[in-house]
């Protein structure tokens, strides 16, 4: 196995000032807070980040922001890259790596949709792995790019030395066994989706890249560390938790994310339009939800 | 709660000679083997019993058969009924409660799908809350009705008196968590995908309603009584083999579920075309996994 | 070939009573109007039919009312048949051709979509030709049913000598041409949507099978005698009208098809619920479209 | 009205070189034989112009070539522009406009699919068309995009001074149809697909931006100029010569459509992978359709 990336990673949110400028500040004082939690590292450039949101400058900067502020508690950075086009994933792999991202998120074109078959995917994946001086991880969300990575592309892909895994962001635990079936050993599954994760460990997922591990780091974590010391119990337990905020917050979307951080002492900030923060009936359906789940005291 | 239906259900295959003659001897003996097990009971005419290629008459002696085979070891039959015309399904339903089902699976109308919104759907399944002498589940299954039941229509229904649950087959624990929070104590929700299983269980489904309950009636139940009584790792442990084996099958179709219950000494019998049984081939894969995972000897 | 089916062909729709029962009545009423148009002939039990809404013994009257009163007219009927099984599907068409339908069209499978390939359509499809008395014409309309008739099928099925055409409901011009392709010289592909009907008869089909013909029976046939003769300023001119009712009334859903009947003096009568007749605003709307394309005088 | 913008525009594709360079060369070239054509005028960085395939510098000097190369004749060059976030459509927009676009097709956010509703997609093009120096138009092309811009949605925009019409890619002339409806007079509406242009100029549409007019520039302009002279007959006879390749080359892909340019005497040049050129099987099936349908010699 190339790297050893098992545990759990935030998919870090970008905060934005009002005017929605990055706030480079904010995302370095949410590293620094979750420093102290037992999170295995951080994503940066993720769907929870906005990437499609951010300018190529402004991607190279957010890289290096987190790269530099988990240093000081020495968790590695995956970046997220991509392109609709192969050499700009190679290109935007090649410039993460040099930012001192440990491994990378890559992200499929999904543009040409009729035209992106499994050998696109397997040429494009290829072309990325090849060239990146980092192991790559594949990112599959279909919900958002409408693009479907088949078991058959990942038991193809798996072979490649530079491959490590996959990150399944469907929410469907019989997807997560199809890539660890199909990936065989050593293949890194990674779940996507937190109401996916007790099913997704017990099945063998290497561990989680978990929007909502942004908002309650100790509790995802919590989750993975019994489950992998065999405590299920007590996984369950934590996850019926973490599992209900999730719903809601991935239903009401990253503005409601963000408000959540703003809640919680973490620095959310806004959203990049069109996505908006909630409303206030909202933010008070936010507030009972994280305050019956323990999130927020009385 | 109207009635207590907490466990895990067969919804049982219904078998077919090779000229596809509905086979209610074949039927019967599978109930029978059945009554060893621990299942709650059987749901007959459901989507693994091929409900859509029956008659009204074939319909009726399922039924019958089930009802009557199940009797002896004192096991509950709930009936699957609906229509496409409300007064169809209404008519179904009063038909299969006379035939002594103790609860009816209610799909939806899925044909005119661009007029099937939140109103008719809750017009639908109240017209049939109101005529069912016994209690009804909603049939949540959009990969196959085309239809979603949103949680914001679970939340309208759940307050009829007689609407006991739903049955959630999207194989996504975000949807189960969803259904379990809109439908409030009492209103049952259970897990339709075994691969959704412990999930399920853990955010607090009242059970299961499992394709994989035909081929693995024991350890699906395994899965349930474990969790139940808060033995998590065991329960990860069974969900482990049976969900592996739930993934194969469910992706090959119930040609393949029915191939799988003759070799273990079930009765499958061949599924109606264009549906059709697995190749030598898939016959083989299927050999090797349920060796994998224990369920045939070596 | 076969059987010539050019020209226009008006789906029925089926008249229910306030009591929702089938007005047998009203059927023949319509079909007696319609023997003063020039259209082609009649197609009994299409989706406008609501054939999924009724009994086998509706379907049965349903048929034999419309060929009783088609008779008189010397006007051919086109039954519609299907199923989810083969076998089904086959004892169907057997039925409506005993009843007198001159062809018959085949709705696919729907509901175990997973598994309805290219394979399985082939399959079902040549068995229900192979076993019908009258030729068959393939029903594409994967909006409602969720599954693809894809254009190598139809160059697959176009061999069959009891295969006569297609009719393309899709309201996509190029899905038409590629079918004209795929069937080649004497496959007999029908516009299955108004809107798509200009399209279709400049690219070679041989008619329409179209839910406005009903409301709209002169006008429908005046395009396609127009674009026959190559007056197609005069085509276009009346295509402008009845695809301008036929968006809206399309969009409403059949309870609007219905009501605009009634305006028209054809009887309507009622959708079996859950579809339902148009509200007070939506029937202004109706009244109005119908004064602005001149189908109500003023 | 803002612009008068009738008639019929080439979205150009971009070539690049084997070594997947924009070729400026070769896109200019282009261009100056369009220059002798009825083309009114041409879309830079529309989907036929892999515009997601770019980087904002290459995209600049796109348009700039084009503008240049289009001076020489005359004609109006539009700009494909748009964003995920709103503020990069805005920047996008200006600087389009400074390079010298008349006007712009403006895409929709597309990747935060669940959260781009009607409130978003007003609030996104409202800013967009309030910051543009130039008119907009809407760019409707869910098969890649996903994302429905439905009626509703331009009834709102219509009314905007800066939204000159909108591009409808969908190849539904009903959609085309219920938008002519609801932009109402001077609200322009584009057909983007060849098969549905004869219908839609029916219709009203006020022309059509079409990727065949790239490889058939005389033949579209033929149908649209018959068709707005009253001249049908004339305008379904070319437009049955035109859809019948559209309808190939489409399926086919972008690749395809620079192939058949090269085979013409235009310069298509490569696309970018992971698109990839035809192989020797589907050329040859282009070669033989181009002599069918008199696009090449014998």
């Amino acid at each position: 196995m190339a790297l050893d990336l098992r545990g759990i990673w935030a998919p870090l949110v970008t905060p934005f000032t009002e005017d929605e400028d990055v706030d480079l500040e904010a995302l370095a004082f949410n590293v620094q807070l979750y420093g102290q939690t037992p999170l295995r590292g951080y994503v940066a450039l993720g769907t929870t980040g906005e990437f499609v949101h951010l300018s190529d400058d402004e991607r190279g900067r957010v890289i290096e922001t987190v790269v530099r502020a988990a240093r000081v508690d020495d968790r590695p950075v995956i970046a997220g890259v991509g392109g609709h086009a192969t050499r700009v994933a190679v290109e935007q792999a090649r410039r993460a790596a040099d930012a001192g991202a440990a491994a990378l998120l890559v992200w499929p074109p999904f543009y040409y949709k009729a035209k992106i078959d499994s050998d696109a995917l397997i040429d494009y994946f290829t072309a990325v792995a090849d060239a990146s001086p980092v192991p790559v991880i594949l990112y599959h969300i279909p919900q958002n790019t409408g693009v479907q990575i088949t078991p058959g592309v990942v038991a193809e892909l798996a072979s490649h030395p530079n491959v490590a895994g996959i990150k399944d962001s469907t929410g469907q635990p019989a997807q997560t066994i199809a890539f660890l079936r199909e990936g065989g050993p050593g293949f890194q599954v990674f779940v996507g989706s937190t109401t996916a994760l007790l099913a997704g460990l017990a099945a063998g997922a290497a561990g989680g890249i978990l929007a909502t591990a942004n908002i309650a780091p100790y509790e995802c974590c919590e989750v993975y560390e019994h489950a992998r010391a065999g405590r299920w119990a007590e996984a369950a337990e934590v996850y019926r938790r973490v599992a209900a905020v999730d719903e809601v917050v991935a239903r009401m979307g990253l503005g409601a994310m963000k408000a959540v951080l703003d809640l919680l002492g973490y620095r959310g900030g806004y959203p990049r339009r069109p996505l908006v923060r909630p409303g206030e009936e909202d933010l008070d359906r936010l507030r009972l939800l994280l305050r019956e789940q323990r999130f927020l005291g009385c």
